[in-house]
This record gives C-alpha cells, sequence and structure tokens, in this order.
C-alpha cells in the first residue's frame, strides 16, 4: 500500500502545487456560495471522517478545520481533552492515536508534544491502515497549513498586480518564536524576487535557522531591522504577530518594550494605498482594533481564507479536487 | 446588506409573530413524525452552519438548540470552555465571536457577561458579513426563547379553551432573578385579559421593572400573594420555578424558608382538574417528582417544546418558515 | 407501547441473537467499504437521534459508539462533563437523563455510578416516550458491548476452525476487576466445549459471582493457574488485560507484583502458530508494542470490529437489520 499524503511542514510544497491549491481554493469558495453546490461539495467526501486531535488551546485553527471537514461531507470527532480519554488510564500517545485512526480516514492534529505529527505519520505508515496525518500548528516549530492560508491571502490580494513575485512583505512581532512567521518565510521561498523585511526588538529577532533556510534560496532576499515605521511604510503586505508567551518559560516577555511593534490607527498614514495588513490572530494589543475598518485590513478575510485552503488541501490529500475542478 | 434577525429579547416579539412561530412549530413536529419528513426537513437548512457559544453552564438549551439544528440539516459547532481556545491567549471576546461569525451563518450564545448578546449583534451589523445571534438565555436578565417555548406550550393546551386569552397564570419561586419568569411575564402582554398571580416569598418578589413593564399594558392584570396554596388553586396555568442561587452572592437562598412554595403531591388536590403545570427545569425540591405522573404535569412535553419552537425560529430567522408551511 | 430494547448485560443474548448479530457486523463492514454502500448504510438511520453520556473517562467505547452512529446516519450529541451541564444546578442525574431523552432516539452511557444504566432504562419505561438504553461500560460490573466485539473477534478468528466452540480460552491480569473479562467469560457460555483458563496473581483471581455463573453452565469449562506460560502455550486465544486501578481504593495495584503476567516479545516462541492475541485496551506494560507487528496481534483490528458490532447491535435494537440483509 503507498503511503498516505501527509502534511507536516512547508518544505514539502513547491509552487506549481500551490498554484494549483489556490486554484481549488477559488474553487471551492464559488461553489460554496449556492445551495446546489454546497450540496455538491458536502457529497464529494460523505464517506470519510477525520480526527480532530487538538490536545493544546485552539479555537480558530480547529473550527477552521471542521468548518472545512464540513464543507466537505467529512464526518468530524474530536479530541481535545486527554483527562477524559484513556491516556488518563495510562495509556501511551502513541497507543491512543493509532486508535483514533482505527476509527477514522484523516488524523488532524495539534499537541504540545515537540514532533508528535511526524512520528505519528510514521508510525502510520508502518501500519496495515496507515491514513494521513495533517500538523495543525503541532509543537513550536511549524504550522504548515497556517502559511498556505497566508500565501492564499497574498496571492489573492496581488493577484491582479503581478501575484506574489518581486512583493515586499514586513512581518512583524515575536518573530523568534512565532510559527507562522517561520513557515510562511519557508514557503515564501517558492516565489521570485520576494523581499522579506522582518521587523522586531533585538529579543524577538528570527533563529538562525530562519536565516540559512532563506540564504540558501537565493531567489529570496531578507532584510532585519528595529524600525517600525520606517519598516511598514516599504511594504506590500504587513504581517503582524502577537507575542508567543504560552511558551515564555522565564517571563521574559513582560519586560520586553514592544510598544513600537503596535499597528495603531495613526500608523495607517504611513501605509502604502494598496498595502494589505495580515494577521494570524489571535492579537492582542500589536493590531489596534480601529485598523480593522480600514479597507487595507484583511485579516478578518484571511480568517475565513483558511476554511477554503484547508478545504483544498483535504481534496487533494483525498484525490479529489479533479471533481471539483470539473464541476 | 440589511441587518440580520437578531433573537435579543422577547420584547421584539408582538402577537401575529408569535401565532404564526406556533403554527410553524406545531406543522415541523407534525413533518418530523415520518421518515421522509424528517429528511424534508433536514434538507431545508442543510446549507446552513451554527455556532453554539455556551460558556455558561446548559444542558437543556444547549442540547434544544443543538437538535434544533440538527432537525433542519444545520451542521453545529460549538465552544462551552474558552480555556481551550484563544480567550486564553488573550484574545478579546469580541474579537472570539468574530471569528466564530467568519465560520458559520447564525451564532446561538449563552456567556455569563452581561449584556454580551446585544454587543456582538451590533459588532456583527456593522461588518462585510452580518450573521444573525441568538439570546440562549445569555446574562442575567433574559431568556427569550425559553419564553417562546413556555408560550407555546400554554397556547398548545389551551387551544381548545379559547387560548391564552383571558387565563390565570400563577408563578411561583424565585421571581426577583428568574430570567424566564422575567420573559414569560412579558410575552404574555401580547394576550388579552391574561391575569398573572406572582407567588414567592417576600425576598424573592418580581422587580419593579416588570411591574413597570405590566402597568404600561393595560391588557393584562398582575397581583402578588405569599400565600401559595391560594394562588395555585385559582390558576390555569402554574409556573413553578427553582431558586437561581448560582447568581447568588451572599447566600441568602440558604436562609430564605422556600418550603412553602413547593409543589407536593398532595397539593395536586387544589388544583383546577384542567390546570396545567410547568416548570423551565432543572428542578429541586420545589417540585415533586411524584407530581410527573399527575396527567397535568406538561414540563416533560414542555422540554420536548423548546425544540420544535427553536427550529420553528430558525426557520423564521432564514426565511424558509414558507417552504414548511407548503410542505 | 411495548417497551425497547435495552442492552444491560451480556446475559440477555443467546446464541441465535450472537450469530446473527456477527452475520450482519460483517455485512456492515462489507457495505461501508464502497462509497455507494456508505451511503445507503449513512441513510438507514439518519432519522434518529442518539445521546452519549460519558461522564466517565472513555476515548475508545465513545469514539467507536460515535462512529457507529455516523455509519448508520445517526446524529449523535454527547454530555461528558458534568460540570457544563445542569447537574451543577442541583438537577437529579435521573432527572437529566429524562431530559437528554427528549431530544433523541437512544442514550449510550458510561457513568461511574453503579446500576445507573439499569435504573434510566426502567425509569424511561414508565414515561410516554420510552427509549432504547445501551450500557456503554458503565459501573464496575459490565460491559456488554465489549464483550460482544470480543467475542465477534474470537468468531471471526475461529471461522475457519470450527468456531468457537470447544476453543481454550486464556484470560491474564486483573481478573477481579476487570469488567470485560467478567463480561466475556458469561457470553461463552452460549458455546459448547469452551475452556477459559483464568491466569492471574492470586490477588487478581476472578470472583465467586463468576465461578457460580460458569459452573451453573456445564457446557463450559474452566481452571484457575498462576502459571503465565504454561496458560498461554495451551491457549487459542489469549485476552491480556490490565490492572484496573482506576477502582483502586487502597493502591494495593502498586504492591502486587504483575510482571509475571506481561506478554513480552519473547514469549510469542510459547504461542501456538495459530493463537489470536487479543486485549480490550488501553494497555500498559502488560503487552509489549513489539508483540503488534507478530500476525497473531489481533488487538488493532479488535478495536476496529468495536464499530461494526456496535453498528449491527444499534441496527438490531431499531429494528433495521433485514434492510442490510437485503442489500
Amino acid at each position: 500500500m503507498s503511503k498516505p499524503f501527509h502534511v507536516l511542514s512547508p518544505e514539502q510544497f513547491n509552487r506549481s502545487f500551490l498554484e494549483e491549491l489556490f486554484v481549488l481554493a477559488d474553487k471551492i469558495r464559488l461553489i460554496d456560495k449556492s445551495k446546489e453546490g454546497n450540496r455538491f461539495l458536502a457529497d464529494i467526501l460523505s464517506h470519510k471522517r477525520s480526527m480532530l486531535y487538538f490536545t493544546q488551546p485552539s479555537s480558530r485553527t480547529f473550527l477552521s478545520f471542521q468548518t472545512a471537514c464540513s464543507i466537505l461531507g467529512i464526518k468530524a470527532s474530536e479530541v481535545r481533552d486527554t483527562s477524559i480519554s484513556s491516556e488518563k488510564k495510562g495509556e501511551s500517545v502513541e497507543d491512543s492515536l493509532r486508535t483514533f485512526s482505527s476509527y477514522v480516514d484523516l488524523i488532524i492534529m495539534r499537541s504540545p508534544l515537540p514532533g508528535l505529527c511526524d512520528r505519528i505519520a510514521s508510525l502510520l505508515n508502518e501500519t496495515p491502515r496507515p491514513i494521513p496525518v495533517i500538523n495543525a500548528g503541532s509543537g513550536p516549530d511549524e504550522h504548515p497549513t497556517q502559511s498556505l492560508l497566508d500565501l492564499y491571502t497574498l496571492s489573492r490580494n496581488f493577484a491582479k498586480r503581478g501575484g506574489i513575485d518581486g512583493k515586499k512583505i514586513c512581518m512583524v512581532g515575536d518573530l523568534r518564536r512565532g510559527r507562522t512567521v517561520r513557515s510562511l518565510s519557508k514557503l515564501l521561498t517558492n516565489y521570485q524576487n520576494v523581499e522579506i523585511i522582518f521587523c522586531s526588538p533585538k529579543e524577538f529577532k528570527i533563529l538562525d535557522d530562519i536565516r540559512e533556510f532563506l540564504r540558501a534560496h537565493p531567489q529570496i532576499s531578507f532584510s532585519e531591522t528595529g524600525h517600525f515605521v520606517e519598516a511598514i511604510s516599504q511594504a506590500d503586505a504587513v504581517y503582524m504577530t502577537r507575542i508567543q508567551d504560552e511558551y515564555d518559560q522565564s517571563f521574559e516577555s513582560k519586560i520586553i518594550d514592544i510598544s513600537k511593534y503596535c499597528l495603531t490607527y495613526d500608523h495607517l498614514n504611513y501605509l502604502k494605498d494598496d498595502a494589505v495588513i495580515l494577521h494570524p490572530m489571535p492579537r492582542r494589543e500589536e493590531l489596534d482594533p480601529r485598523v480593522d475598518l480600514d479597507p487595507r485590513a484583511e485579516y478578518w478575510r484571511q480568517e475565513r481564507n483558511g476554511m477554503w485552503t484547508r478545504a483544498a488541501l483535504i481534496c487533494k490529500i483525498f484525490g479529489v479536487h479533479e471533481q471539483i475542478t470539473a464541476y
């Protein structure tokens, strides 16, 4: 039996996959507008079941995947709290997930345990009934499906301006720990002449592995700065992020001044007219709610894009994308 | 875009709406009896998704709405515990609910935060994709859909006796804090010559705002008494309620003697032969389980009526009631 | 109205019921393989709703039932945490369950309260709208549906070797408290000349009620031993179980040496070539994960069998098994 299509890292995607995925997401969005289209979609994978294994707090990604499953007719079960599960009876997490895999056709997972997704995907590959695993932001390192929706949002916004190639993307905030920044940076290497401006306090600069990854891809360039206004005023897209203090052991976040890296209503004057503002959400003080009313604020649409991107990805995983395309 | 049909308060309903709603609820109940009818209903809103946001303990109302959605084919997501959601990461409740609204077509909510439903409905009205909000008993003040099902139960029971007009309704218990008493009293002003007898210990009398509301509606009259047996023996309907001590800061409930306001098996002798006994449930000592066997006990059917009333209400919200009527 | 078909104890099943059930489970498994078959099944009971009331930790049984419902098109609600329900407001568990029964057509329950399933089934029998109740491993005594899937797994494995009649089944571990051992032993009395070898430390021997039950059924024989290797080497099936220390008040489990009752990789040499290894899962140290790769390890398939057995059982409960058979 061939191995299933696991989604574990943004590095597994290439440009042609990404472009096909985004066309597919557009198509699904369009089809879903009518009741007939909605019904067509809800039949595509109605014979499949999924498990949403989310033992780390999440509502956005959880609901986005749950809705994506629902759009395609997939029946989703969930495990969110190991205190009501057999892990309480001393079961290993590997046994638990193999058990869940018995009942379903797809596992979508987020766990605080580093590397668990990869381990489970490998484990299932060795069983008589392997099923695909999607990393839904598991562990501290990667969040591949978030970066897909971020990129899809950029792609839609730049569609009439030559696409993502050649654009300046400014990423702001906790670049050291933000998984979405890490994953999106990697995905952007699939495009030509993209320029990333990393803007953060010095304590939250990107890590060496990302620098090295980007340097190994000469088609992309990047710079690092602490000057917020200067950085955002050059950007075609401003990607704001929050401090990831749920991973914060030493409370250092509390003593670092991030007030200079917050997008306020007044900053809107510095942005290009056709710039777009993204944020993976949830936000805190780094993004003023008054910005929501500005037409350049794309983050609410970006959220909704998650649903379409994930539905498209699941269609790819199960090889039913051509049915969508043919509709 | 026109504003969505929010359900926020019993004051928004008038008699013709109520009567239409109850005819619709009857029709849905009838259609659901057959497998074919059940399928017809499950297709009516199969293209819609709802969010049950219940961050305050509830099982009855939650399940009633969940079932109502299921009857109409609506796929329901749920958030019940903010500890597994992004509110844990410092997200505002407004952002959380706007996020949830991205994925669904209807929000049904109960939160301990006073006024949150109204605030969310207003907030969504200002977004490019506003969706309807139903107050499912949120906050300490109102519980509009409970009062709809209470009224529907009265309406069904009095159908062959001239309807609700002219009936005597005795409400017993914690009238000060009981949201269902407050909401039902307001709804009853849509009928002619209804007489409400409020029966409670003096510490749990209705509040002035309800008195004033009723006085402003001359078609209804009310009286207040502490004499339980006298009150229930005159009533066409006895509406029992429990002490709402989950809102009790000072433990006063413990020291007030409510034993005289409990309906025991022996009290059944005092009730009119055609009286009906209602209770919004859950009950405690104020309603003896032995009363359940009496044919005048309507509270279990009343519970089930919640399902039909809420399904009818959701049909009204989405404007599909005529499809039901035409079946 | 006739009483509903409750599933409360393994003693209610006889051989012809079991054989029919297993044929039905086989058929459902087969039908579900195709998308068309999957759709056929999902329509069988699409007009029904179930309540999964699991107030005791469980993931395997919960998901297995949830999936069984999903296969048959039944919409399942769930209550897993009484802290978000009306029991928090002082409601009796009887009232809670009667309430849940208002909204659904089937209750599947696991509760730590001894005898609750039986009590609820009796209570519902007296209401105007009685619905079936399934004991999903409620309380310390029985786990009837687990024993059905265990037996189904044996039946499938022995299908080409004359069936279960005449086989030697060795049960290992905490036989005193293991509900699955208790229930399976009872079910095995439906077969001819089965020999059970109970193998455990002396502190975990089966209780007298099981001994007496088996002695009252002369078609079955049993022996008790502490010699693990000797016991397993004779067996046609080895049924491993874990220490049930969630019921352990005195921490005695910690001081009893169970190391001699663990199946390691080396023990595989002692097993018959055509023996099968079962385990109700979750496992701990008593079953080495390296055993998983041995073709005699049946416990992962056994888990999946739970889904088919439970789906078949639900079809029997609702009397739709003939529709399956006719497909």
